[in-house]
């Protein structure tokens, strides 16, 4: 680490030597090996980007130009780069720094990311105060050939087209995102037609590998005016070493949410011959995988485009088909529209699965699911449910394949389901007992954290599983409250529209005396870090949820 | 009428010689101008496509062709020509036709709208359908230029042209949209060299006023395989009467909330030098025409592109602007991503004006802006206000003006400020005391429709204007409500985490008892029609909330 123990910044990169810059990428490679060991995606990304960052830095007067990575998970080297090196262990750990750019880390992020194809339409954004405030400075985005199938980047272009703004458009094309990529823009020719389309200036190509071409390039880039665009060829992973370090062994040995829902789509697909699976660009991570080798004319990868995920669901649907249509829950919140005025509001049987729910961990505040049941609820015509085991989760994938008057939402976290072991079985429409008891109920809905579980076995509380958000079965709700003076409800989401809210607009309404405590996720963008630390901060660890019991 | 009489359906339209097709659409056009007075704008729009629909329903085979119209507006010469021209003079009347495609009203809606950009992605859907069960069909999407900067349609055309799926796609070049059109795509070679970038094939331009030559194009189209496009020149108005009819007087006598928005907005940015104006598309009726003419250059228009609005809004606050960004609120639905992780999580001062929030009327369940309250209040760091009146508005746009910490939401409805006269005055950060009274409480948030207000007035009922959703003033909230044992909320949007569980959830978890009752719109899509039908449908009229008032 000759060269990196001397470069801390921007400036002191700007006065090495052309020469050495390569051997300064080798040194940045190691030092993430060194550094980071999960979220193999991401190192790869990062490591694909090295002699780009380092290219960028060193022709641009960072932070002066605004430079936007778009998504933010291959900015390592460019953290490191910027003042972050001494922390950058501490990356995707709770208080450490974050996985993706962010405002609140560094004046080098001028704007922080986390979902895909922001990154232009904030470019539009300084561009245009820029012209204002009569400000020369280059305004750059790095977006990569996965985020081109996400509809707003393409309004940015459009934007940035017609009015000429003076952004620089670098699209690193490393031939993969999540999942492999889909969108007829993968060949260079459509990447030339289509920016001249929107009015860029196709700059040409790049070797993403050449620090001292590129900064050749970028030098030619800032000469002009105007919208501009410069393919960049990477390749991902680059430097990660092969064969690939041994993954590390998955902890998990109940089977997860994902390895179920998988299992089932497989099952119910024989059985619905129209059973259709639609994923934006995340059938990996959906546990999905093998259901896309075995249907592939019935497995629909739309890219990182969940508008048209879920408006094409809805015209499956429309034409008698069963369509799945599997979401990230933070991902869902850029198909909202879509939710509501192409499915709910014609009534079709559109599955959602809303993947990833809850705290999601080391991906932190952008990707936390704990929006979904908030907004979702107000959706007129739309079933909510949430399991908290697998058990539920298969006997809901059945009955929404059964629903045919309206969309049905499943909502499920990462990971495995726990062994709750319930007192009762599912009944379709309604929850179940896990536990009778005769102190203070506990209802909750979704899977409930193991630690939390353990508290509420430990004492004489009862806990009902209440399954449904939506409709909400009042009478049901009457029945099971009616023994107990103590409620507490549980939810891994926010308070706004949830299960707490619902319980107590009962009771008021109903002019129900007893007490209520519901417990959901503070008012507050949660932070990144382990679960366990997450837990610890937003009181759902078990000190603090015994704590909240005993104090009732 | 001599055509038209006869023609009550497609089959009996292709029976016509081609020879008779522009007598038909003479008649086509005085049938909508003798049978519609209102929403000058889809009249307009419906009458620039009469030969085109007319040319459609000729040369395919509809309902079993499938074509989707883009927002819909433009389907009346659709509707008249699919078995509706008897029900016809009851569109957008409360119980009759929508103003919009609706699959609701006949098979020849294959997918109904109101939103735009939403059609070819609906395309997609169905011709992956067709695929799949071997149907051979045409499908075709009539899309305005104006729809051609929503990036969903941009997804749609990314996805059709990757899976080169069996699609046509019809671009109705009116060039103009509600507002002028944006976007560097107006010109015809952009058309062409955008559809091929994303692997349309282009078959060049036609005259969207000549029946015959369309037919002969369509043959054409239909002859061909895979995603294919075609540029159609329409006039948009064609035939509406000029001089146009004096449009109806104005009924409003005191100021509208978009007037007052306007001027407050014209003062503030004398003001605030870095305020900023920035709306998809709907300049016009956001009263905001007079602040384009004089502030054009801090007054951005980026076309129907919510998520550019946005998101570009929470850049220019990025670097130090003051953005305000108007939606409607239907259309914020749209930017809901944005709004959570471009604006909320980096806490970056945009002001969003949320307008057409409440029951709109005759546009009906796409254009209702009832969500709007429960899907904002889960964000943190988010302000949500309602003001009850212009004055309120006033300051509120001040407030929000000074807010630098965070975005600030301003929800409102169309029309005329209510005569509200409160006994308390504006303080920032609480609610005010319209009426004091002894015996029950009405606590509502945002416009109050006069009928229920003259209700309040009229009793010995109290009344507070609570103007704040978020953050929740749980301490006045606990004081206004003291002395009272009944209270009644009142908000016109879902009840799902509005103000009226806000308040049942204060209630329980204060173990207060008292009778609530909480009045919000029913859990459905409310349809199209005026607003005192709307009204009475939805329990918001005089009689219902005299009598709910009555029952407490």
């Amino acid at each position: 680490m000759s060269l990196l123990t001397h470069i801390s910044s921007p400036e002191a990169l700007r006065k090495l030597p052309l020469a050495q810059l390569p051997l300064l990428c080798t040194e940045l490679r190691a030092f993430v090996l060194e550094h980071t060991t999960t979220k193999e995606g991401h190192i790869k990304s990062s490591l694909g980007v090295t002699e780009l960052s380092v290219a960028l830095h060193y022709a641009y007067r960072t932070p002066l130009d605004i430079l936007v990575w778009d998504v933010g998970h291959q900015a390592y080297i460019h953290k490191i780069l910027t003042g972050r090196k001494d922390l950058f262990a501490t990356n995707r750990q709770f208080g450490g720094l974050s996985g993706f750019t962010s405002r609140a880390e560094s004046p080098y992020d001028p704007f922080g990311a986390g979902h895909s194809s922001t990154a232009l339409s904030a470019l539009t954004g300084f561009a245009e105060a820029a012209r204002l405030s009569n400000t020369t400075r280059q305004h750059i985005a790095v977006v990569g050939d996965g985020a081109f199938t996400g509809g707003m980047h393409f309004e940015a272009m459009n934007y940035a087209g017609e009015r000429q703004l003076d952004v620089t458009l670098l699209i690193n094309n490393n031939r993969t995102s999540i999942d492999e990529n889909v969108g007829a823009l993968q060949k260079l020719q459509s990447y030339k037609t289509l920016c001249q389309a929107f009015g860029f200036q196709f700059m040409g190509e790049a070797d993403g590998h050449d620090p001292a071409a590129l900064i050749r390039q970028f030098k030619l880039l800032k000469k002009e005016k105007g919208p501009r665009a410069l393919l960049i060829h990477t390749q991902k992973g680059k430097g990660y070493p092969t064969p690939t370090i041994l993954k590390e062994k998955k902890k998990e040995t109940a089977e997860t949410f994902q390895e179920i829902a998988g299992s089932k789509l497989m099952a119910l697909a024989k059985q619905y011959e129209k059973l259709m699976v639609i994923s934006p660009a995340m059938l990996s991570g959906a546990g999905l995988h093998a259901f896309r080798q075995r249907f592939p004319e019935r497995c629909f990868d739309v890219g990182i485009a969940e508008q048209q995920a879920v408006t094409m669901a809805a015209a499956l649907a429309a034409d008698g088909f069963r369509p799945v249509c599997h979401l990230y829950s933070t991902f869902a919140q850029r198909a909202y529209d879509q939710i509501i005025h192409d499915v709910a509001l014609q009534k079709l049987p559109v599955t959602f699965l809303l993947d990833r729910a809850g705290l999601v961990g080391e991906d932190g505040a952008t990707h936390h699911g704990v929006f979904d049941l908030s907004f979702l609820n107000p959706i007129p015509n739309l079933t909510i449910s949430a399991p908290a085991d697998g058990h539920s989760l298969n006997h809901l994938l059945e009955e929404a394949l059964q629903h045919t008057t309206g969309p049905f939402a499943i909502r499920y976290p990462k990971g495995e389901s726990p062994a709750l072991a319930p007192e009762e079985s599912f009944t379709k429409g309604k929850g179940r007992w896990v536990k009778r008891g005769a102190k203070k109920l506990v209802i909750s809905i979704g899977a409930v954290r193991p630690e939390v579980l353990a508290v509420i076995k430990q004492g004489t509380f009862a806990h009902y599983d209440w399954i449904y958000l939506k409709p909400f079965n009042k009478a049901l709700a009457l029945e099971i409250i009616h023994d107990f003076a103590h409620i507490i409800t549980l939810e891994e989401g926010s308070s706004a529209g949830g299960l707490g809210q619902a319980f107590a607009h009962l009771l008021a309404s109903e002019g129900i005396h007893k007490k209520l405590s519901t417990l959901s996720l503070p008012d507050v963008f949660v932070p990144h870090g382990d679960q366990e630390a997450l837990a610890k901060s937003v009181g759902f660890d078990a000190t603090s949820f015994k704590k909240l019991l005993e104090e009732l």
